[in-house]
């Protein structure tokens, strides 16, 4: 076999990818530049599957020739068909309107392909996570140089790592021989929750062994925080009918209401059931770049591990988890292995650096490097202020809501999420529930807004999650308005039949 | 407070985001046009956090002024410090040489943001995921319609899914309650093993609370493949020690040496066991889209769970990791859980194409597009004919290695890993493992060619992947050169002391 990787040769031709980028960038730039009020292009899945079959090559034996009219067609419907999160629209998760340039960053990354799990593999990455880890601890308050982060594919993830290591400091007879107290009639490890933790939490006890039926749920005051009273209470019933609650969960904006559950208060109560106590930031732990929103994670500093997603609001592409532990050697803890391939037995001066025992992923994105390039271009205030101005409007948005009497407010936001009903007089308890989900599937079919929902207390609510700061107060107000329009319409169908 | 957004909308600037993509792009180009040989440039980590420090603005109080130089020299050093995997003289991880239009599309992704487990946040890489399945489908040979396929974050994670959705079918107890069969003096669970399985799968035994104890380890031949008549007796002797072998786990080319397990016969062992089969395809599943190579996976239509890393072989950006089901009922094994503001009660058209509940993401890249983009523009010979060319390359490696008296060859190359060592006559027995360690950082600190180590029964081999179809033999020729240089001179210091 000669070395016959010519029409490999023009695959990989750099003017070619010149080309092709420039094709992105042209249609990217116009996407940015697009503030049009809209929501989500709901495409049937298909209609959509025949667009792209019929965009597809049909040779199978040789390469095709390149068609940069086909690139832009791909193009134009990856962007079309996405949510708009660039859009003053986009209202509905909490997915991020992120920055442009941590796309181009992220873009070097994909090309470069630098996958960073080993200092050899991706150094820069491997400095960027330790100066990162440096940058943002200074808000959480760790000893400098005692601590450690490490980035991991996602929120849940990170969950799971946390309570991974907290489970093999407790119970290390589960790693090594699967062990969960039953053999030996001692207590059965338990986690305790709030009402509102995110699934990915109790779907972790399933996951490691310990039992979707050891989760300890700790009730939650009107704010939806978990009432710190109560779960001493809760913890010690529980290890009066044989359990042991290894880890205490505290969410920092939960995913429903954006809560903040009383870490200060529950550092306390962990510490008096020797437990671990992890805390979900993933939503809420980007406030504590801001003076003046730090406050909502008071005690902080007391929790033993942290799950920060980056790309929420870091405004950085998905997915750019950050899982900070407060004592460096518990990192170690969760994952115990050796391979010759990887792991060196005479550790360097860059063994040091290394990530990959601290991690599930071996191959790893370099996620660290869009956060770090624009915490370097632009300083922390960058991301300060774009918090500040969220919570600030979803404030706006209460009050706005508030005032109008045909809706129903169940919580005051603590960040930039809100929740709300569509509630006018005569409607009954049992009609409440369906006409939020219809009033939210029509908001969305209309294409101008994008909104979510949520069940309170068995009860849908429509969920607003401002990660757009080009969304104003104006524009809920014009959202409230076609809520109305189509609930009033809704009512008026139902009452008419 | 007022809409005090003005630093803010210039960051989010159309303009300025195409300046930035211009800056990539030039950067990007020049690198991918240069095709000299050379390795990695390893840096001292403190050095190089110093440099990446002096590139960090140091105004915190509001968002400092863009600086396009600043720019453009942090991606510069993140593209020098990485592995040159478009360099011919890279030739040491399974780290792709990345077509550079599936960074144009990943880029795409990172500016749009959409990230994917359900239909509604990311249409077409959900609609795109099901088109893959049934395209890659082909090669596996499963029912259409019936089996299932999810993308995850690496390959790590795909093999703990699958053993999860294994242990979840064969003791559903552990999910519910943590219960291991000690309780109630039922057999335990246990996974089968080669020696030479990736260490993400014995990994996934501790994590998932099987117990590291419960490995049971298959013998491999000298080809280090697993020997199918030695599986069904270490399952029967396991089995005897009142375990439960609820999943073999075959590896479709290993990681140390590229070996594929004979998957045909070891289905019909599982089958026998009652156990689940996963093959762990990560490195190999990819030899599937060609038609001369696709041999090597005979009767993986059989099997269970297939993980197929198209980050490795299929030449994408990391990660995207395709996790097959035989059975898509399986799929949904793996997780069960609900939450109200991703889950809908009333599924509608589009929850068919949600792949949330298959996930242990709940945010996901849409990892899926860049893959898809390159099938769609290019069709399968594209792959097909790097990976044959990889492939034939590593013979010829071989052959080259195999002719020099004073190397030795400890195994046949299968696919593009190829293992050997340096020993000349008269170095002992004890002596041939430090001297390939030296010999490798040696090789590596001299910044012209990237290889990599790994131990085979104990003594540790030197190891190229060829994962870059322009390298060629002649330049594995210098790099044999090299390293018999580096290695004589090494044997002389010692000899002289």
């Amino acid at each position: 076999m000669t070395l016959r990787n010519e029409p490999l040769t023009a695959v990989f031709d750099p003017r070619l990818f010149r080309e092709n980028s420039q094709t992105a960038v042209a249609q990217l730039e116009s996407h940015l530049a697009d503030l049009s009020i809209r929501g989500l292009e709901l495409t049937d899945p298909l209609v959509l599957s025949e667009a792209a079959r019929a965009l597809m090559t049909t040779e199978h034996q040789s390469i095709a020739r390149f068609d940069e009219k086909k690139l832009a067609a791909i193009i134009e419907l990856y962007v079309r068909t996405g949510i708009q999160v660039h859009s003053p629209g986009y209202m509905g998760r909490q997915f991020s309107g992120t920055v442009p340039l941590a796309g181009v960053i992220d873009f070097v990354g994909s090309v470069v392909n630098q996958p960073s799990s080993f200092y050899e593999a991706g150094q820069l990455p491997s400095v960027a996570e330790r100066i990162m880890a440096d940058e943002l601890n200074r808000f959480i308050g760790w000893e400098p140089g005692r601590f450690a982060m490490v980035t991991t594919s996602g929120g849940s993830l990170a969950n799971l790592t946390a309570l991974l290591a907290a489970r093999n400091r407790a119970f290390p007879g589960i790693w090594a021989r699967g062990e969960t107290g039953g053999e030996t009639g001692g207590p059965r490890p338990a986690i305790a929750v709030s009402e509102d933790v995110h699934y990915s939490v109790t779907r972790a006890a399933g996951v490691l062994g310990v039992g979707e039926a050891r989760i300890v749920r700790l009730p939650v005051n009107r704010r939806r925080q978990i009432r710190a009273d109560r779960a001493r209470e809760a913890i010690a019933a529980a290890e009066a009918r044989g359990l042991k609650v290894f880890c205490v969960v505290a969410s920092a904006g939960t995913t429903p209401v954006g809560a903040f559950d009383p870490v200060d208060e529950l550092a306390d109560v962990a510490a008096e059931a020797g437990a671990w106590l992890h805390v979900d930031g993933a939503h809420g732990a980007s406030l504590l770049v801001s003076d003046r929103l730090r406050r909502k994670l008071r005690g902080i500093d007391k929790a033993d591990s942290l799950t920060w997603d980056a790309h929420k609001m870091m405004f950085v592409p998905a997915p750019c988890t950050l899982l900070f532990y407060r004592h460096a050697h518990e990192a170690i803890g969760a994952f115990r292995q050796r391979a010759s391939y990887v792991f060196d037995e005479e550790p360097d001066a860059y063994h040091d650096f290394d990530g990959g025992d601290k991690n599930l992923e071996c191959t790893k994105r370099p996620m660290i490097m869009p956060l770090w390039t624009l915490w370097a271009m632009y300083g922390r205030a960058l991301f300060a202020e774009k918090i500040e101005y969220l919570c600030h409007l979803t404030e706006e948005a209460h009050r706005i809501v508030a005032a109008e009497p045909d809706f129903e407010t169940p919580h005051s936001p603590e960040a930039n999420i809100l929740c709300f009903r569509y509630r006018p007089g005569g409607v009954e308890d049992e009609h409440v529930h369906h006409l939020q989900l219809q009033i939210r599937n029509q908001v969305r079919g209309g294409g101008r807004f994008f909104i979510s929902k949520v069940d309170l207390d068995g009860v849908a609510a429509l969920r607003v999650v401002f990660m757009n700061h080009q969304t104003t107060g104006e524009h809920f107000r014009m959202l409230v308005d076609e809520i109305r329009r189509i609930g009033a319409h809704l009512l008026t169908k139902r009452s008419g039949r």
